[in-house]
């Protein structure tokens, strides 16, 4: 496959980014990904916030994970990083400047600043070489052109079809990435519903020079995610995810467990958005770490009804990287 | 381009389908495109109803479309028949009836069915001679399976970028593609959001062997779509439409017009979804033909943001035909 710019910037041989997900993407997923060519992230501080409320200790889980990381591959990895102003974890910020601090300590080769102000942080990360990424939430165009002239290195732009939070405008990925791709000059990372050489062919169509995948990851042997979940990946259809509206109308797609079923009940109950979040959220470790499907949440995306089986992260990466080269050689 | 099986099984030059719309696709619109080798449709009956409730005259105004389409083109044209068989036009059968008579009188090379019981034409369409097209609504990977089992030649797959209706399955193009090709054996006719050669090759990286579009065509000269129509498309962005659901929670994208925010308040307020269609249905004649903005509705799809010149409707397919062989060359 030819390499794209992102392959260049970041010193990748595959433009395949893993994206980081709460408490399910340590130190073994990212270089088991970044040791078969693409990028592994470690992330984000939130999921470390969760065992913790002091800021120190945080920063310092995250050490240990970096150098774990660099313990396991010589290869370019990745680190998330929160940068949401309001609404999610309005609470962040003392976490998100400690783990900003410890990236530049540990050099770090990547950051994604996920959230809504990149500027924030873009130049204490530049300052010390360090590559950023930004994937915006919420994400549409206009916020696409603005987070450029923070001078981030690349966009990530995740469509409606992505699992977790992806923002309130519902743009699916495939009318979001050609129109960001038509208004930045910067690489664009094209995320939500790309699990396969299919859809990575079909985002490399659409002007994106590298694609996110998160919920292609969890089905990764190295990725601590329960069972229950995995086994929920494979087993998905189509139609199997649904999105709820959480703070500031923040959508969430998840699958349809009874948890959820009861968000979308308080939804059409007109129930403040702060108790469903507050709902959704109590059943994020549930779910996803003890697979609890009654009373946790399994957090995935719509592309999840295209996988079809449990494999290693270097595997994944092979096998959408071969997958996606014979496609555009068919075509 | 290399030809698809589409190409073949239609007689067409390439696999782009215009997708018949409400009173503004007739013989003008659906011969420029047939004449410009792709394969236009007139459509649909329901929109000939709109001017009379008679059965015998609406397909007598269906046939005088047909004849007028022969007049201007010899090539492959289609005309499209609704098969719903609960929802949006429970009285559509006679009219239905009536007009597969006509088809099958004038000899039309194809047939879309549209709607969600092919099995009602498929038999008498293909027995005199005629190709059908299916396009569900509602879609989801099952429903294109039993589908495929009435006999039909191709599957049309639209997504939740599609502008109109588009079911209530919420799926969007880039995850619903991939998962209905391999689910069937017939050819699959991607829609939702294609608009130009990015969205086209991607389409065909997903799978699909043909591109099925609307709002592209609406701002072709010889869509008699109003101005206003064409202008909101040219200057509409990646979050300019929206959606609501109507009776049976159908599915509806739109323009965010006042009629249309009146729509989602009541929807808020909990009004039932027969009163919240036939309010949007008494706005459509009055947008999309008299350009009335304010009573209105604009019917387009999400994929207008990417839409940024009126031209005519044999040059719309040139260029998508262009630009894809471009994009699929680079990559």
């Amino acid at each position: 496959m030819k390499k794209t710019r992102l392959c260049d910037l970041l010193g990748i041989d595959y433009p395949v980014i893993q994206a980081p997900m709460n408490l399910i993407t340590g130190a073994e997923l990212a270089s088991a990904v970044s040791n078969a060519g693409g990028l592994g992230v470690i992330g984000p501080n939130a999921g470390a916030r969760e065992e913790t409320n002091d800021v120190v200790e945080t920063g310092e889980r995250l050490r240990q994970q970096i150098r774990k990381t660099k313990s396991l591959t010589n290869k370019t990895f990745g680190v998330n990083l929160m940068c949401a102003s309001t609404d999610l974890r309005p609470d962040s910020k003392p976490f998100s400047d400690q783990c900003t601090k410890v990236v530049v300590e540990e050099g770090v080769p990547v950051a994604v600043l996920a959230g809504d102000e990149p500027e924030r942080y873009v130049k204490q990360l530049k300052g010390a070489g360090i590559k950023v990424l930004h994937r915006a939430l919420p994400v549409n165009v206009e916020i696409a052109k603005r987070a450029e002239q923070s001078g981030i290195d690349a966009f990530i732009a995740v469509g409606f079809e992505g699992g977790g939070h992806t923002g309130f405008h519902r743009v699916p990925t495939f009318v979001l990435v050609p129109q960001v791709v038509d208004a930045l000059q910067i690489p664009v990372i094209a995320g939500g519903g790309i699990v396969n050489g299919r859809s990575m062919a079909a985002a490399l169509a659409l002007g994106a020079e590298g694609v996110y995948i998160g919920t292609g990851f969890i089905v990764a042997t190295e990725c601590p995610a329960h069972q229950n979940v995995k086994w929920a990946i494979i087993s998905a259809s189509d139609t199997s995810t649904t999105t709820i509206a959480g703070l500031g109308g923040i959508v969430l797609r998840a699958l349809k467990t009874p948890l959820i079923e009861r968000c979308i009940q308080m939804e059409a109950n007109g129930n403040a958005t702060e108790e469903i979040t507050k709902l959704y959220r109590s059943g994020y470790r549930k779910g996803m770490l003890e697979g609890d499907r009654e009373r946790g949440t399994f957090i995935f995306g719509a592309g999840a009804g295209s996988i079809q089986e449990l494999k290693s992260a270097g595997e994944i990466v092979k096998n959408i990287i071969e997958e996606t080269e014979q496609i555009l050689q068919t075509l």
